[in-house]
């Protein structure tokens, strides 16, 4: 979506009539992947999950957290918006630690570790601003993280659902979850826990599907009001207590 | 100084220090200039400013914005400092208009256009963040612009006199103010307009200095304390009202 100028616009123009408190969350794999091929650096992945490497943690720092971040932050004043674009690192707002090596080491990839007691996200929601987060986080001792932008999204719905009733909404590339990926039209309407568990098993839900519900079902136990999933034509919910947009 | 780890460590351990509230303004040119020789971009100058034709305003976006930006937050808050990386473009905080063409056209470049009753930069600052401003700005209708560092630095020393008996420290790789520039020990202790219009016509005091101590004038004129100029092996001052520290 971050890719199709319409689309992108689509989206802001929902996000920016949400009349109440709000975070955008972004990714930019794509356009991650194609500053590498410009600079001759191979992007590796392990079953859809990219291994940031030190050369690539600078492409996504300057992808992610600059041009990306930066144009949304000044496309969405344009429309209203006090947008305020940051990473994890910036007012400490999201703690991470570089995931253990396991079988796979997956460089400076960065798994949250919320740090309780800080109320920084509340402090600039209060002082008027709307939180735009790519998707870097940092471990407190000046290290940048990259961590998946899904991830980040439920973990700040989990947070604003402290004192708000939240929507979260996963905007990607699909109308919806489908129960079959061929046709565009077998939509899910809803979909429970346990559902989901059959779909899964039979296979009709699969690849990157599966880490986005999963994101999606750890953020209704942990409080979120609903989760929408959705392309940038399907959105039209007009939640009342706060919400989350996840754009990829 | 961004370029060695080591000055830049003292810099920002020196700005750790400062016990009020205070903001940091970096550039980054020569960053962006090797990014721009990777991605085979020529970097366009004209008398020292950088012309921002539409691949130059992406890597300055992606090396002042994401690269340097998001690391010096990460680095600062690892130092205890709650900082909040920044473009002009985030929270509205810096709005400037496209330099008008005359004989020269810098593209992409922005001169601060200040609006008038925005006071997001001191609702950052009650809200307890300390702002790291990057060389970015924005129109308000959606585009990003390229403004030099001391400018901005000289800006938001304006806006913090507001509240604050502000100091402006210009940190470079030079001393102080020269009076020979082929001489480090030649250092002017103090320097008021009259003696650096003098200095500035016999030739002593030239190029890169000019601009710098323009914008080091402009703002003792707008309600500065004082503005200071070192490396960052000079920095001592321990200022009481409010710092504004820009690194180049």
């Amino acid at each position: 979506m971050l890719q199709s100028d319409e689309d992108l616009h689509l989206v802001l123009d929902y996000f920016a009539g949400l009349d109440h408190d709000k975070i955008l969350v972004h990714g930019g794999g794509p356009q991650a992947s194609l500053l590498s091929q410009k600079l001759g650096v191979a992007p590796q992945m392990n079953e859809g999950r990219r291994i940031t490497d030190d050369a690539t943690l600078e492409i996504v720092t300057m992808v992610y957290g600059g041009l990306l971040n930066k144009n949304l932050a000044a496309l969405l004043q344009s429309k209203g918006v006090n947008a305020m674009g940051v990473s994890g690192a910036d007012g400490d707002l999201i703690r991470a630690q570089k995931r253990p090596v396991d079988t796979i080491d997956y460089g400076w990839a960065g798994d949250i570790q919320p740090l309780p007691g800080n109320d920084n996200l509340k402090a600039l929601l209060v002082a008027g601003f709307t939180p735009v987060f790519c998707s870097l986080t940092h471990d407190g001792k000046g290290q940048l993280l990259n961590t998946n932008a899904d991830t980040i999204a439920a973990h700040l719905t989990k947070l604003m659902g402290a004192d708000h009733e939240v929507t979260l909404a996963y905007c990607f590339d699909m109308p919806g979850v489908l129960s079959n990926p061929k046709d565009l039209k077998s939509i899910i309407e809803k979909l429970n826990q346990e559902d989901y568990i059959k779909l899964k098993q039979s296979g009709q839900i699969a690849q990157g599907m599966i880490p986005k519900l999963d994101n999606a079902f750890a953020a209704l136990h942990a409080g979120a009001h609903q989760v929408i999933l959705g392309n940038a034509q399907s959105l039209s919910a007009q939640p009342l207590g706060g919400t989350t947009l996840c754009i990829n």
